[in-house]
């Protein structure tokens, strides 16, 4: 079977405040794609549109804003981790020969439904994700020592990342105490462990190995997908709030498919929802040791969310998946600028919903 | 590559008054399928799930329901047609070897803000589907004599039909009389004329050849699969209104994958939101020359509709194309009952969107 490659790539700006619609929002990293398949004379096969908002049919009247009749249109979600969701989509149907090429557009806008878990009513009036989240840094610090500290470095590391990305929605770098001393949320989460939902869009082009060598000199290869769904509900997530079990079967799952050793990871963009997050998601990736993850913090061997992650470049629910992965394309094709990875061969996308219920591994080279 | 089979089919019973959720309506028709996966050791690797209805996380949240934790959990949308494209997106993850078994569930509720295209500013305040029926209605009548006594033969034979189907919502016999003396709505559109949207649920279980062949005797093959989107508003779907583009564009390419010839289909569900769509669908799917289309309801070759389509069954937006799949496995494995076609071999589903402007062809054998 052929090989499945990202072949193009392309973001918007993250915004605080749009007077966009999430469709017209939608087109705006599309349109450079667009101007490159003319140049390639590359037809676009299938549109997917990962989105939380509301706009039925909104894959059908994204392709019609674009110019473009697709064979396959969709629109498709499964919270914040509908981005990757749609990846694995345009992967298979590229897979399975119904298309040669297909475009994953992801968008979303600050007032979508989805910031808050109405329908899980486990949580009783604990709607808001930073409750669970307090909950996972609570059992994190009891079992394993992990510090406060430990969390605002993460905050700390990842806007100081999206300092250098102007796309960015948070381009001001904090300190430690700039993070211990923003507001508390819920005990032990303060506002700046948090990522903050936003305006963006982001997009990126598939194709088959025939159609990639066409069209680029440097295709990212997909070379390992992961998945996992838990459950829906908090209640259901996990017999231990210590770990996210749908992150380590993700993991498992996508490096069994390829012969890349996490040790061979140069650059990861991860899910860090809240800091917290990104220090389980460091051991459930299997970076580093259970319970080595706030310490791992300040290692240098991989580089972990260079973008800025979610916590500095913002979080467009439905946009993030696709986001994460453009900028591992930037990295692994030497186009990600001051933020460039020295030497990089291998990445990895993490992608998760609703506290971790289900999540999305990646592996690209 | 491996053969994808459709291993397992059920329905709910399609009404107009419901007390459920869609996620609660959802569960109906995959009890049964669960059980035999039960009795048959078989594991779900993902679950779609096919609505027009805005539940966030909808397919993960069904998955708890239904007490499953798939590999991959989407939902999807395209409008009308999303059931079918929920069975391509299950058919591709099956066929790139990321899952062995898929389960596609179709539901929606009638309130579906489905049911007006208030995005297609196109329409101006015509934003009911009524209105573009009309349209093709009158250009079929001026240019190929095509006469309102044809239109509703469509709609007594599709009625007649769904009188043998205990799931249907309407179980009445219609006359021409009936039809021609209904309400009439837009020129010359009548009230029989219309399909009617309402609550209703289906499921299919897909799988590899391998797993096919393990859980069942008669598994139905998907031969063919052809798709087309050529807008989304109105004013773009066709250069001429007597015939839908994407449906012969669609046809064409399910007949190009596969060796059945149109002459074999012994079995059709097409897309009939309004007794005209029938008559263009026999044109476009290929069934007869254009123009011949009035007359070709009265003929006995192929049987159409035989559940009794959208008109007899009702027409809840996200499950119809997984109910028409499900009437197709049922007769092609003789398990139609009353309904039950002789000697049915090849089959074919026939699903559609907004005024014509994508649709999606499946021919299975």
């Amino acid at each position: 079977m052929s090989k499945i490659a990202i072949i193009d790539q392309s973001t918007s700006e993250f915004t605080r405040d749009t007077s966009l619609s999430v469709q017209e929002l939608a087109c705006d990293p599309c349109k450079r794609i667009l101007r490159n398949c003319k140049d390639s004379s590359m037809k676009i096969d299938a549109v997917i549109l990962s989105t939380t908002s509301d706009i039925q049919y909104g894959s059908t009247i994204l392709s019609e804003y674009l110019g473009i009749k697709p064979i396959i249109s969709q629109r498709l979600d499964n919270l914040c981790n509908s981005g990757t969701n749609a990846i694995v989509s345009a992967y298979s149907l590229i897979k399975s020969g119904l298309c040669k090429t297909a475009l994953v557009v992801g968008a979303d806008i600050r007032e979508t439904k989805g910031s808050q878990l109405l329908w899980d009513i486990s949580r009783g009036s604990f709607t808001l994700p930073v409750y669970w989240a307090a909950l996972f840094a609570k059992v994190h610090m009891r079992r394993y020592g992990t510090t406060e500290e430990q969390m605002a470095s993460v905050a700390v590391k990842n806007r100081k990342n999206a300092y250098l990305n102007r796309n960015a929605l948070f381009r001001k770098k904090v300190s430690v105490d700039d993070v211990m001393n923003s507001k508390k949320l819920v005990e032990p989460i303060k506002m700046l462990d948090c990522s903050y939902i936003c305006n963006g869009a982001s997009a990126i082009l598939l194709s088959n190995e025939e159609e990639a060598k066409k069209y680029t000199d440097r295709p990212v290869w997909i070379e390992g997908i992961g998945s996992s769904t838990e459950a829906a509900s908090f209640s259901n997530v996990s017999s231990e709030l210590s770990c996210v079990q749908s992150t380590k079967k993700a993991s498992n799952m996508a490096f069994s498919m390829t012969n890349i050793e996490r040790e061979q990871i140069d650059v990861t963009e991860l899910h860090d929802a809240f800091t917290i997050m990104e220090i389980l998601a460091y051991e459930d990736l299997g970076f580093c040791q259970k319970g080595e993850g706030g310490k791992f913090v300040s290692q240098n061997n991989i580089v972990i969310n260079p973008r800025g992650g979610l916590i500095g470049t913002g979080h467009p629910l439905g946009a993030t998946g696709v986001a994460q992965t453009v900028e591992i394309c930037e990295q692994l094709k030497g186009l990600a600028g001051k933020r460039q990875v020295n030497d990089c061969k291998s990445g990895l996308v993490h992608n998760m919903s609703a506290a971790g219920s289900s999540s999305l591994v990646l592996i690209l080279s």
